[in-house]
This record gives C-alpha cells, structure tokens and sequence, in this order.
C-alpha cells in the first residue's frame, strides 16, 4: 500500500457496492469514512463493520485519501456537486465511482470537478447481485471480478493508479477501457439481459392469467428473472444514462427475434434446429471459460 | 402400489426424463425395462442402474404394465408408432408421455393408438436442467415438482389414475389441466423464456463484437441464458408443436418491449421507475410463494 495507508478512505453512498467495498478494505485495517442522506443506511453501515464512521455529513469526507461515490448513477451527479461544495474533495487524490454507465457521469464530472477533474476515475466493477442496500453487502462481492476503469486523456496517472490499486485491494481484476466502448459493450452483456428480464415478469404477471402464470412458473422461469430484481433506481437511471446504446442493442435483439419467429411461423425445423444448437455451443464454450461454480 | 406393482414398467427413449423416471422408481424396487434406439444410451443407462435391461428391441416392453414414452416431442409419433406395430403396448394398462407441449401429442396418440387411446395419458412434468441425456438424469429430478396430467373424455380412469400414481412414486404432485389450456400457458412460462435466451446468445456471441461480448457477460448474463444450453432437438419440436400459442406468448412480449423502448427513448424516469419496481415486486412475491432454496 501506498504512505496513504493510514488515511481514511471516504465511501459516498453506503448501499451494496459502496458497503462490499467498505468491507473488503475495512478487513485489511483500512479506515472507512461513509457518508449517506439515509440515516437508517448509516446507522446498519455501522452495525455491519462496514465503516468506521457514518453520517450525512459530508465534510466528514474532507480528510480522506480516495472518496468512492456509490450512489445510483443519477444521483451520481448531485452527490459529487454537494461533496464539492462542502469543500469534501479538496484533498482527495482519486474521486470514483462504480456505476454501470460510464460516459454520462464522466461528462457530469468534468462539468462539476473543473480543474480537479484531472483526480477522477469513471469505474465499474462486474459485481453485484440482485439485493441491494448495505444489509445486502459482502467482504468477497468483488472477489476476482472484473473492474472496468475508463481513465482518458486528462486522468492524472497517480489518481488512476491509486484507484486500481484500491479496487485490486477489495479484490477486483482491472481492464482498462474507454467510456464510450464501455458503455456500447454493456448496453448488450447487461443491460440488455435486464431489461428483457423485466419485460417477462410484466408480461407473465401483470396479465390477465396471472394467478396460473405464477402457479406455473418453473426454475427456468426464476433464473431468466433474476436480475428482474434488481433495484429499481439504479435500473431507471442506467436507461437514462445509456439511453442510446440500449435502444441500438435491444433493435439488434428483436431482429434476431423476428427471425425466429419467422421460424416458427414457417414451421422451418431446420433452421430452429441449427440455431439452438449453435446457441447452446456458443454459451457452453463460453461458460467453459468462466472462473464461475456453475 | 397396486397389484401390477411386481410387472415391469417400460421407459421408451431413455435420456433425461425418462432416466430419471427410472431411477426414481428403481429406487423403491420397481423394474425397470428401457428401449432406445440409441445402443450408447441403453448402455449407459444399464451403467446408472437406470434400468434393469435396455436395449433397441420395442418387443421388450410387450411384457410391461406401464410404458413412458420419453423421445423428444417430434420423435414421438413414430416411436409410438413403432412400438404399436411391434406390439409392445397390447396388455399395458397405460400408455403416458413426458413432453412440453401436449395437444399435438395428444392428436398423434388418438391417432396412432386407435381404440387403445383410452389408455394413453398426456403428461408433463415440470422438471429438467439444461443437460441432457442418461447421464444427466437424477433420481430426484422429479421431487416436489409439478406433473401436469392432461386427460380428455375419453381417458380411462384406471389409465390415469396409475398414470398418476406413478408420477407421484417419482415424487411428483399432480395436476390436471387441458391440454389446450396446457400448451396456451407453457408457451408463455416456459417456451418464451427459452426463445428468449437463445435469441440473446445469439444475438451477442454471433455478432462482429463477440469476442468482447464473451469477455464481459457475467454472471446475470449466466443465469438469464442458462436455459439456452437446453437440448436443441427438443426445442425444435416445441416450437413446431406450439407454434400457434408460441407467436401469441412472443407477441405479446414484444409488446411490452417496445413499451419499455418508447419510456427509454422519452427518457420517461417516472415510468421507468414504475415499471421496474412494480416487476421487482410482482418477481419476489411470486418468489416468496415458491419452494426454491433461491
């Protein structure tokens, strides 16, 4: 660890990710900082050994090293406006965070850091589970996960490098990309996939057969529906954001659909035949590649 | 058990379904003879003590009080038809089926049995995993799971009644449904979903950004894809059994997806906001009602 071992680190946002990483670095004696409008978020933060200290008071942040602003993406920029204005960022060396969309908040970041922009680092780590607030929170939640990091042309290196080696300390891989490919990527491998999710419990239980969809819905059903449990802000707000790559990546998805209900309709046995099989290589040699105990 | 309890029972088509069948109720004494076309999957299944004799030979089952017919739906018809014409199903009392889709098998059963079809009973359980074949069978697959048991007026009562009781020796809990009514409700609960994932597999791995698509997907990706590694032959008669439901199930999705996509190119935060909090609610209802260790 770097002489900055000893300071605390500030996490802005106490829920699942703001509190797993709490954890992870709490565990190896590093002092926690939280700060967090929710009182009852503080009050179980502290409950849990997920910090040291937490309140809502942000100047509380002043004297931290890093400050971690884990708050759901569009609360991102009003959480680092008011930081800012209570003077809670002056000596960090890095600013984070640890949203799923990354273009949106670098831009809000830049507009609202000025000249201290050159100390922020847009990052995302591939962790979550479909729980959230800080009682959801794990010590391992970014045990060999990827950590996504977008630094660009202004990143000062010694910011980038402190915010990698901290998500490195609660665990993470690090891949370095571009916010704008970040976000195209992730419209497809996630956001997607949830949205897609959320539709089929709409469409299966806010119909007029519901009692018997819900009477007959297997496990197939549930693992699809999963991420449909997701938290309903961070969702809103991550459609917001990426708004334009989502809408490009589920048009591409319903024109594969089409053509499968073209398929169907066509009663085509050897197409469907084909591109199950395919699918199912497809998925099996890339879950073969997977660290998951699936 | 009844007095037939010391006759054999006959599994034609000795994979998943019906290996699991047979080794639930191996597992409280009853005999198990298998036929399968396939001389690895009868060898196999002799292996797992999924069967007490397995071979190629329909005439085996001539002497069993029961026969499971456990092909894939679109092997079904003339794996019946082949048993029937070897005579293999003159003095069993009962002739049943395990299959996703019920109104076509029923139509080829009335069919293909002529007078005998009193005897025969549509059924489904509502069990399996992505794997498939012997090898992946489980003497508990069937445990607490549901089995759709679809009679029609001209069922025998006898027929079904052991129908059933063989179901429940496997661990099963009856009920009994319409096969119209059947096929109408699978095809959103269960085929859609499938359709789903395979459409997103695709969609994401058979695309220029593949490479990076795999890197990325998670774990979400994982679990909303996992019924995408099922069986594609099975799929493919699913699709061509249930085509008519299946469009409607997928229309009214897609309905509910172009919704979603019109809220998102709004930037309609409040009914974003709406959508995903009342699906996160109706998911986890529907999932506290469950008997999932989830």
């Amino acid at each position: 660890m770097s002489t900055t071992a000893n300071q605390p680190i500030g996490v802005l946002g106490i829920g699942l990710i703001g509190g797993s990483f709490a954890l992870a670095l709490r565990s190896s004696g590093q002092k926690i900082i939280a700060s967090d409008s929710s009182s009852e978020a503080c009050r179980q933060a502290l409950e849990l050994g997920a910090a040291d200290a937490a309140s809502g008071d942000l100047a509380a942040l002043a004297e931290c090293s890093a400050v971690l602003i884990a708050t759901p993406p569009g609360a991102f920029a009003r959480a680092l406006a008011a930081a800012e204005s209570a003077g809670a960022l002056e000596t960090a060396q890095v600013i984070f965070d640890a949203g799923s969309s990354k273009r949106q908040i670098t831009a809000q970041a830049a507009e609202i850091l000025g000249e201290r922009y050159r100390r922020f680092v847009a990052c995302h780590p591939i962790a979550g589970t479909e729980l959230s607030g800080v009682t959801a929170a794990r010590a391992d939640l970014f045990a060999n996960r990827q950590v996504i990091v977008c630094p660009d042309a202004q990143t000062d290196p010694a910011a980038l490098a402190r915010a990698e080696q901290l998500w490195s300390a609660a665990g993470g891989q690090i891949e370095r990309m571009d916010s704008c490919e970040h976000d195209r990527l992730f419209a497809s491998v996630s956001h997607l996939p949830h949205l897609l999710a959320y539709a089929l419990v709409e469409s299966l239980f806010n119909s007029p057969d519901a009692e018997q969809m819900r009477q007959f819905a297997a496990s197939g059903f549930r693992d699809f529906t999963r991420i449909a449990s997701s938290n309903p802000d961070m969702w809103r707000d991550i459609c917001l954001q990426n708004a334009g790559n989502i809408i490009a990546a589920l048009d591409h998805y319903c024109a594969r659909l089409e053509d499968l209900r073209q398929a169907i309709e066509n009663q085509d046995a050897e197409k469907l035949h084909q591109l199950f099989g395919r699918v199912r290589e497809l998925r099996n040699s890339w879950l073969a590649e997977q660290k998951f105990d699936e």
